[in-house]
């Protein structure tokens, strides 16, 4: 019952004709925070070009487990998923990439989950498929839907860690920025428009419509804190620069 | 001014150094709808490489445009959007991706936007990114971020996509399943325990206990009118079997 719901999802890839694709869809996964990477007859494996391509995921692509069968890959899985680009025959109901992720992770906080790949011709056949309880699609251009097998693998692992752990975005600090209050940028502008008025920039009386303006144009850029000070000490500077106060 | 604001976003590669790389983005870049590529000093470029990875994307590939500097890359775009991994020193904000594609699409619908990406080694340059609006990230395990530069493209693009389009998925015929109604179901439900009594299945002091428990289970399945006929076709024929009407 791992704490990571990403831990308990193993990516099954079936009957891979390039090991490219294999080194590359083991980097796909790293990337994401996921790790189990299992094989079903797999053309060639272990192959240099696979860990070339998996550049430094080779730990991921070195630990996959190769097996002879969908069957034995699937054992023990308590959902298991099907990717594929091609609408079915098959009676497995089918949804977008983003609703899979999101049942896989719901499942995988508790229960082991299976994601399966076909090959890069043939996909995936209508027994693998029939073995699975969900189709997976990942919304394409009709006209030309074929992604490339480890492509496909990184959308897949990317719409799970997103339902895993959301798409949260750090910045250099690790911490969220910390946006200007309202004063602050009140303060802001009051200066700005004394000094504008004090350069004769502004039309003293009508002050008001180019400040609407320059409030438009900053309003809507979500000030932070720093650059309202960064802003303030511009202004403070231009107004009246350091060199004649210097003087 | 484009009805599809696809056709309106170009994606830019810099510097890309491996051909395999830019084929695989022009396939990815397809198979999400879109089509302009521009290629800032590639290493080698055409190339059969290039060409082998795009598989039917060889259009894509073979229109590119090759630029001598990103400038010329960006040229006429309304809004320039940097993809990279790592958080930077720029004072450049920076969202997710998921974020990015809602706001590039917003912005194409009715002027041109370059997305950029950087070099498989180094990336972008402060300067590159000091030439982009927006800088765009793509949620990733902080121990290893390091998407593969197409690998990347399909992301973005597929997040393009559905920022466009919707995550709508079709099934074979094009046209969304049609769900049973409330009604049809609960004819199946009736002809079911009705079924069901007739067999000595259910307690017929309490019948309504174990059709509790099929109800929940067939709640869940949200079921095709098609389905409800096909159940209550099985019911029909386990109920009084073929053989035995025909004798």
């Amino acid at each position: 019952m791992a704490a990571d719901p990403l831990k308990n999802i193993r990516v099954v890839l079936c009957e891979t004709a390039h090991p490219g694709n294999i080194g590359a869809a083991a980097r796909a996964l790293k990337t994401m925070g996921l790790a189990q990477l299992f094989l079903v007859a797999p053309e060639r494996y272990p192959d240099p070009q696979a860990e070339w391509l998996a550049v430094g995921a080779t730990d991921v692509l070195r630990r996959a487990h190769v097996c002879a069968s969908l069957d034995e890959a699937l054992a023990g899985s308590a959902f298991t998923v099907a990717c594929t680009a091609r609408p079915r025959e098959v009676a497995v109901p089918m949804v977008a990439a983003r609703e899979a992720a999101a049942r896989i992770v719901e499942v995988a906080r508790t229960q082991s989950v299976a994601l399966v790949f076909g090959n890069e011709t043939y996909g995936l056949t209508a027994a693998e498929v029939g073995k699975c309880q969900l189709l997976a699609t990942i919304p394409a251009d009709p006209k030309f839907s074929s992604l490339n097998v480890a492509a496909a693998v990184q959308v897949l692992a990317y719409e799970l860690r997103l339902a895993a752990w959301g798409a949260t975005v750090r910045n250099r600090s690790g911490e969220p920025p910390e946006h200007a209050t309202h004063e602050e940028i009140e303060r802001f502008y009051e200066q700005l428009e004394r000094s504008l008025l004090e350069a004769g920039f502004l039309n003293p009386r009508n002050p008001k419509k180019l400040m609407a303006r320059l409030r438009r144009l900053f309003g809507r850029t979500q000030l932070e804190q720093e650059e309202v000070n960064i802003l303030r000490g511009v202004i403070k500077t231009l107004a009246h620069p350091k060199k004649k106060q210097q003087r």
